[in-house]
């Protein structure tokens, strides 16, 4: 392939040729498995193309059609699983650029892809809305990429997860057809490209809804063991009258990696950290009272606005901090789906001890709060990974296995044919984000 | 009872001592039930007293201590099971006058029990807040009414009960003892009076959640089968992408009695009355779509805000509808806690007929959307309607009895040991709201 002609078809949008800047943004944190790592490591681009709007990012499709080049769209490359890193060289797309808020009005917003999440909140606290859910790197992340490679987040135990009906309103994609277009996409419609890694179009726009802007108090409570604070986690999800965005739950010994909230969490406690809406805050301490909880870290919104907030020690910042503390450790995530009792988190907790150090993150799956978790795993092999993935499936729990790149190996599990009907019309050629989607590999 | 005297013992306090406005007074909607209306039919306070501040509401107090006098504490008389209806006569006390708004802030409103629920909404608006939950006859009750009387409404499919931790912060009761005195109740202590229709305490300032007030819009969906029209709801109020205020549900005939929506129902339609947050309609018609439901009638938030709003054909309002129709009609209040499929729906539907006509009102409890049922009943016999309760409570449905005057014969079922014993301490000589708290009259 000759980039140079390449180049000079895209008329001056920027782009990056240079190799250590093209490695890094071929990246994502893939690392966090050791599964992948191998597998992954050194997989780059050719080059990173960086539109600045969706009539460059035509430009840009129409260089891949015209060379037959694959792309694969990136934002800040926040994903965990090889999401947006090339598997075959090529373009990579970096939307980044594209920051724009085209409007936001009270409940909806219309923003380019690339527009951090921590930027459009701040824009829509303006008008007293904000995102409705956000991953832990809401200040890196972007919107484009947390949809495309997300699933959901904090403010999930509110609004359930991206993927339901009503948390995405509405995509434009550019195609990649031999005359690439954009297509604009609405209602269920947007099924077809939602968390679908870009394989399948690359998103230019999105509508998204917002929430109310609370005042989010920020706490941290501790107990004396683990099936208590998991208890409370559900009690405080199940309370409709207090307000929450974040409840998240860990056994120790993960606290103790939280190397900047090692002052206030006892050596051997388990937490809670809890974003709760300031005026719910007698209540929720009421609740903590019932559960012989300790509050041992208490922000007012305005407080917790300043510094580190613990949204960064919640979601895959706890792998993050674990792994910084010891980076032989790895993660499973997963859904107990079916557990009001909380007995099958009981059970795995006994049952794996440490080696499988008991994180969850509650959220709301079809109207009703459910623990999900993203354990903190002490690796050894990876048969053994295998086996306690096996084990958790054999007894009911979902896991959304953070070891594979494949989209459908991931949290789908099936074959989603309305997204794979949709890259065989956008994407003839499959140069999308190749060797991502197994049915467009194996049905084809 | 020399009543002039006692009056002159109120320093001008206003008194109402005609005997229409004084009978007026007494009232409540008891004549929705055919069992109370006898039992209560003439039962009316000697004279209204109408205090306009918490120390003449202590004056009143010292006077019917002095004097022995029964005490019945009345808001706007929306109840509808003689809550505020005195049954050993004596005074009336009207806090209509207590109208004031001591604060509002992001989340919590400081108000006297007076303030029509409506005209709080309306300056908690201008903040963007509004309260958590209304009953359907918002634009008359009363704050303190609402609480001491009612148990949830409109609001509770998003923030659950009244009863609920976190849906009711503080309040300020005066006693009759000895010397009167004004309590200072905050935390989980205010469930001491929580709900008790005023015989542990007169209410004189409360301090209440506000929820964010979105722009809601209003629809009506018809279905061709009641069972497709319940499961919509159901769907919706699971559906945590979509922000909704109020999901109540009519078979036919229901819809028939509505006379002001006739135009816009179908004859044989069963129908669901939405109120959803103006900027998820579009999700929300998505969901009407795989339903095969027909949105009949649809107005945005700024249209909803002018003429009556869906609100006033919901809960309650259901049932005056319906006997405004047939004065024979009455009603059954119940809650199906167990029920996610609607089996226990589909069962009692089937099995009554248009003799129990289903009417559900969806709620959240500890956390998942359950229906409640205002069911409409054709009525025939006191014996018939204790078959109809006994038939359900047999079968898992809980009733909360609306033909009962007792505090613990309607939703409560069991004596609530910290409601008696801060009445013990409250109320020594038993005047507060005589003859309502079983509890009182049996323990003592």
């Amino acid at each position: 392939m000759d980039w140079a002609t390449f180049i000079s078809d895209l008329n001056g949008i920027e782009v990056i040729t240079a190799l250590p800047q093209v490695a890094k943004l071929s990246e994502d944190y893939f690392r966090f498995s050791p599964i992948l790592e191998p597998i992954l490591n050194g997989k780059v681009g050719d080059i990173v193309v960086r539109p600045a709007s969706e009539a460059e990012v035509l430009q840009v499709a129409r260089a891949c059609v015209k060379y037959q080049v694959p792309l694969t769209v990136r934002g800040s490359g926040t994903g965990n699983y090889g999401q947006c890193v090339p598997l075959h060289g090529g373009v990579i797309l970096d939307i980044t650029k594209m920051q724009a808020v085209r409007w936001l009005k009270p409940g909806l917003a219309c923003v380019e892809p690339g527009i951090k999440l921590a930027a459009l909140d701040k824009k829509a606290q303006e008008i007293g809305w904000e995102t409705r859910m956000v991953p832990s790197t809401v200040r890196t992340a972007t919107v484009g990429g947390f949809i495309a490679g997300g699933s959901g987040g904090i403010g999930s135990i509110m609004y359930g997860q991206l993927r339901d009906r009503g948390n995405l309103r509405a995509v434009r994609v550019v195609t990649l057809e031999d005359t690439p277009r954009a297509i604009a996409l609405r209602g269920d419609d947007v099924q077809r490209v939602n968390h679908a890694y870009g394989v399948n179009g690359i998103i230019t726009e999105l509508e998204i809804p917002l929430a109310p802007a609370y005042p989010w108090a920020e706490a941290i409570v501790t107990f004396a063991d683990f099936m208590t604070a998991a208890r409370f986690g559900q009690a405080l999800s199940n309370c409709d009258g207090i307000i929450k965005k974040m409840v998240s739950i860990h056994a120790t010994p993960i606290p103790s990696y939280f190397a900047a909230l090692r002052s206030y969490i006892l050596d051997g406690a388990h937490c809670a950290l809890i974003l709760v809406s300031e005026a719910d805050l007698d209540p929720f301490r009421a609740l903590v009272g019932e559960y012989g909880g300790n509050i041992c870290y208490e922000k007012n919104a305005q407080d917790a606005n300043k510094g580190t907030s613990l949204v960064e020690f919640s979601w895959n910042h706890t792998t993050l901090h674990a792994r910084s503390a010891d980076p032989s450790l790895t993660y499973l995530q997963s859904l107990f789906p079916n557990d009001p009792q909380l007995e099958l988190v009981q059970h795995m907790y006994g049952h794996f001890g440490d080696e499988v150090m008991m994180h969850l993150e509650f959220i709301r799956m079809n109207g009703i709060a459910i623990p999900a978790a993203i354990q903190v795993v002490r690796y050894s092999t990876p048969e053994r990974l295998n086996e306690i993935i096996q084990y958790h499936e054999e007894h009911g729990v979902l896991i959304a296995n953070p070891h594979t790149y494949i989209l459908e190996d991931g949290g789908m599990k099936s074959i989603n044919y309305e997204q794979l009907e949709f890259k065989r019309m956008v994407d003839p050629y499959g140069l999308m984000n190749p060797g991502k989607m197994r049915a467009w590999m194996e049905v084809r």
